[in-house]
């Protein structure tokens, strides 16, 4: 099943389902312990068994990992048929010897699948500066190639995951005009949850046929919109990934409205995934819904959301429950140019209850302060930021600052 | 006396001497409770027995607190003669009765002053969008004008502490070719420790005749160097402001060469006390100076230089002891643009220790892995990343980030 979350909800016509990337008709999965963690399930397989049209998207950081490099430099992007993936070791920062190690990962899963190199995919996630136990990543692949069915979507899931503390998975059954189509999800990680070095990696499957170009639209504007909207503690990682198949088993062929449709259920399951992330954000309490309104422009908006989303003085109110208005304001104030000689006129609204008027505190009721309390003890809070400066908007989602990221991240040793 | 690290050091012909601020000749000053406290000291004066010129710098934060823009719109900087300063409330996000209070507290302040308001700054530290007990502060007034004197320095900045766990403050003797000039300093807070939205307030005096626009300058050079060179959790505060008084009771004028040598020690003692707001960051336990060297452009190196500083996977590190150069190369790949097909080429050394070349670890030995060890324990690193892109380099000094933060950020109710 999907996350729930009260800030996305799937279309009426979409039915949920399980086995994950495995639903959708002709795909198969399956991982195996390769010997990278100590005992957990390392490396994982999906692979379809009918030509693909798919879609990648990936991290922008300058210090991508090995996998990254490789898939983005070399791989046929809009026909990929299968994806290898590893956790426990992110393959990054290790030179000339991580593209070797992600070279040959790719060529004996290739082998094993009777593919050409250029239709697989390699991810990893994990720890970071460290190089690849190939050997036996190697002798794992011959595994999980021999293992992989069509019943088990929901090991691959759990086997991409590091720091993880649930699987971020589901499936759904669409009933279009032409006919049902199928999606399967997977996805892992959230914010840098390093030493692990955990990252983003998500993958979708659709027994759809969609033509590459289009796909490609789709899965951008969709990360767009949904994990590209969240953060725990912004720090981008050197491994995320985003891959889309749609292998067409279906025999359904979408386009024009029927795309739309799809392309709005697959956006609220993404949505749904994203806002898991940040529910298992390191540590997280707390998911909150910034939306930001009335900014000058659309970089402004963006820059307004995001000093936000991560200030640690913002998240750690949330962790404490405190509705600390001053904090946001503050972060607003770092953003924005100063008016003349007048402070800053922002509105402040939780859950729709007016905190701030025109950057002046808003004398609430007995009632609008138990009302306001019982706001902060929820699990998902909506926050409203207006500026009246000008036409743009944005929203993010982010968690609180707790304990547990500190001790995540720094007494891992 | 100021404080002490291991990365500013005094010039020679400097001697340390007590009473901060008043340590120079003709300044008085004093702290009272007003009220705005429980108990503790909350409101403090500083003036000068005659004329003086002066210098200020102020927060750039949009939503600056009511005392910043009545000074910075309305006072006359360049020879402001006194400044009263409140602890407890910021006087920010208050609308325009903040205003009315802040200029209130200005006259009160420039009658029993016998000064025309305009040399009367006012400043405000504490819990943001609550109106200030005026009336009280008013009461205040008159008994912190009367209290006032030379032997008072030290009270003066005890008063102005809100979460600071130690006093910022020291005094110099300097010895310059043209006789002897006094420097008197009082500085509190680190990064935003709201709700007392506790902010960077440093005042600072001397004895020396120094003309307003080469006090400006050299006030505005200085705090460049020092006080914007630190960061604890990026925050930038409603309330910052720095204001220097000179008013020439040595006799002693100041130019050229003497004039260097005056702002070589200002500098230092400025640097130190920059960094005691480091190391006085909420719950830090350690202060990192990072180098980035090889930037491509200046505003490159101090987007590099903010991206490292301000991560919070890195601070936690550090907080754990762990030297990770990981999550020091990750946040650098946020910043500066892809290579090619390569990854990110960045050296990385910690006290000298190269951990990192051209993106790869260093394969260290059991003694450096020892050394490293140890340099983990120290209270100040020194981190170097150097990136081979282009002539610009910059230094900024940073906090780790501690449970300490999180308690002192969420359960201050």
């Amino acid at each position: 099943m999907l996350p729930v979350s009260r800030f996305a909800g799937l279309p009426k016509d979409a039915e949920q389902a399980d086995h994950s990337v495995t639903h959708p008709r002709g795909f198969r999965a399956a991982g195996v312990h390769a010997g990278i963690k100590k005992k957990y399930r390392d490396l994982a397989l999906l692979s379809s068994e009918v030509p693909c049209s798919s879609a990648a998207v990936f991290t922008t950081n300058a210090a991508a990992a090995a996998p990254v490099l490789l898939t983005r430099e070399t791989a046929a992007c809009d026909r990929l048929r299968a994806v290898i993936v590893n956790s426990g070791n992110a393959n990054a920062c290790t030179g000339k010897r991580g593209l070797g190690d992600a070279a040959r990962m790719r060529s004996v899963t290739a082998n094993a699948l009777r593919l050409p190199p250029e239709e697989v995919a390699v991810c990893s996630t994990g720890v970071i500066g460290v190089p690849l136990p190939i050997d036996a990543i190697v002798g794992g692949v011959t595994r999980v190639a021999r293992k992989a069915s069509r019943a088990l979507g929901a090991e691959f899931t759990t086997t991409i995951m590091t720091t993880d503390r649930f699987a971020k998975q589901g499936a759904l059954t669409l009933a279009l005009p032409e006919g049902e189509v199928r999606l399967g999800f997977a996805a892992k990680g959230g914010g840098m949850i390093s030493p692990k070095m955990a990252t983003m990696l998500c993958f979708a499957t659709t027994d759809a046929a969609v033509p590459g170009p289009a796909l490609q639209g789709l899965l951008t504007r969709v990360v767009d919109r949904t994990f590209n909207r969240v953060t725990v503690d912004g720090q981008q990682s050197t491994n995320d990934t985003a891959i889309m198949l749609a292998n067409g088993a279906s025999g359904v062929s979408l386009s024009g409205k029927s795309l739309r449709l799809f392309e709005d259920a697959f956006e609220q399951a993404m949505l749904l995934l994203a806002l898991a992330l940040v529910a298992d954000g390191e540590g997280a309490t707390k998911v909150v819904r910034l939306r930001v309104e009335g900014a000058f422009d659309q970089p402004e908006a963006e820059a307004v959301a995001r000093a936000v989303a991560n200030s640690p003085l913002v998240q750690a109110a949330f962790f404490g429950g405190d509705p600390n208005w001053g904090r946001i304001v503050q972060a607003v104030g770092q953003i924005v140019p100063p008016a003349d000689g007048a402070g800053l006129k922002a509105d402040v609204a939780f859950d729709g209850l007016p905190l701030v008027q025109r950057g002046v505190a808003v004398a609430l009721s007995y009632d609008e302060r138990r009302h306001l309390q019982k706001i902060m003890q929820t699990r998902e809070i909506d926050v409203l930021v207006s500026l009246s400066r000008g036409p743009a908007t944005t929203t993010i989602y982010f968690s609180d600052l707790t304990y547990e990221y500190v001790t995540v991240n720094s007494e891992y040793n």
